[in-house]
């Protein structure tokens, strides 16, 4: 895969660029255990993610007209406190608690290699984050992104083609001088099929030590890489 | 004027932010002499220029459809190289002069004001320029910014009150907490409507040394800046 094929690569956010589990799961227990709550704090950070798609889906299919990530994060986030018997928390703490998939922590490589990948592509998000809380979780993570891109600009949550077509016209760019990265193989093929390249990134421990993830299909996609680093030396960085 | 008061600032960005008169005066005179042409350079950027209200009517009254600014430079574009009777420039030099908006050269406090406000703020763009436009331009010329919101992301152009609302909108904002930048006080005075903080940076020299800029009335914005430098000092940076 030479360099020069691309100009562009964007990204998805949440388990390919930042530790959502572990952060959400922080600052979850810093909220909550101020009410006296005890719970299995990763199992909550894995349980608000589980509400993620059936949410998008309603909006995807005119369920719910669109909401962007943090009006879904808040509904679903409502519904698991009462699920977890949590009745006593106050609106500005529970706000905070929303708030936190704005400040979710890189993995380990993600900002030594974006700032790599940064000086030979233009490098952008393209998530269901909405616009803000991928604005807001660059600054808090240092994370160099030359411009962001949110499936809120599109007013179409990814799998739609809708959301990567957007990535590419507001660039400026074809579809196929734009790589699509991530950690989960539904985004990359729904890129794949508006032409988009696709480099896929190991994640392994995005939901936690006891989750496997298997490694997909070598051939299916431009580029297979063990993480920002490594994606880097592939591209030829 | 408190820091508090704000939690974001966006930043007009021609004129403003980049001299875009003497950088397009200079990639014209290397675009352009390379066919023999000699012409007053910047001559040739303030008509290149002076089409672009005119043009963004026409989008704006719906004589045209929707075009972004890549497309109305190149349209005022060949029928300036017209006028200036150049007819034997090849289709790659044009797009090369029409991408000079691409590669435009900040003020010289620009990217060390914007460093500073950025450890204090979200600092955007909010300029009519196109996505990939300011993109590319940020990165062309190190401007730090969180974020680029373009009016291109509203489908309308600046003073259109959406273009404002939309900018509030995606940074997850009240208007009273984004203050808008700008050496234009047409500009300011169209975010004042919508509720935005403003602040007047003044740029005598956006139009050559023999156009006067005169200073408005201090009175009527939040904020009077002599530069970025001057203006993180006023917003107590």
């Amino acid at each position: 895969m030479a360099r020069s094929n691309s100009e562009a690569l964007v990204f998805d956010v949440f388990g390919t660029v930042v530790d959502w589990r572990s952060s959400i799961a922080i600052e979850a227990q810093t909220v909550l255990s101020r009410h006296g709550v005890e719970l299995n704090w990763n199992e909550f950070a894995d349980s608000w993610r589980k509400g993620y798609a059936p949410a998008m889906d309603k909006v995807r299919t005119g369920e719910l007209p669109w909401h962007n990530l943090d009006d879904l994060h808040r509904m679903l986030l409502d519904d698991l406190l009462v699920d977890c018997g949590v009745h006593s928390i106050c609106e500005p703490d529970i706000r905070q608690l929303n708030q936190s998939w704005h400040r979710l922590t890189p993995w380990p490589d993600a900002v030594e290699g974006l700032q790599i990948l940064k000086n030979h592509f233009v490098i952008s998000t393209l998530s269901n984050g909405n616009f803000s809380m991928l604005t807001n979780m660059a600054k808090f993570s240092d994370l160099p992104w030359d411009c962001i891109i949110s499936a809120e600009l599109a007013g179409h949550y990814k799998p739609d083609h809708r959301t990567y077509q957007t990535a590419c016209n507001l660039l400026s760019l074809p579809a196929d001088k734009v790589m699509m990265v991530a950690a989960h193989t539904g985004d990359l093929e729904a890129a794949k099929q508006v032409g988009m390249k696709t480099a896929y990134v190991h994640r392994p421990l995005e939901f936690g030590p006891n989750c496997k993830v298997p490694m997909p299909d070598t051939k299916h996609f431009d580029v297979i890489a063990k993480n920002f680093l490594d994606l880097a030396s592939e591209l030829q960085c």
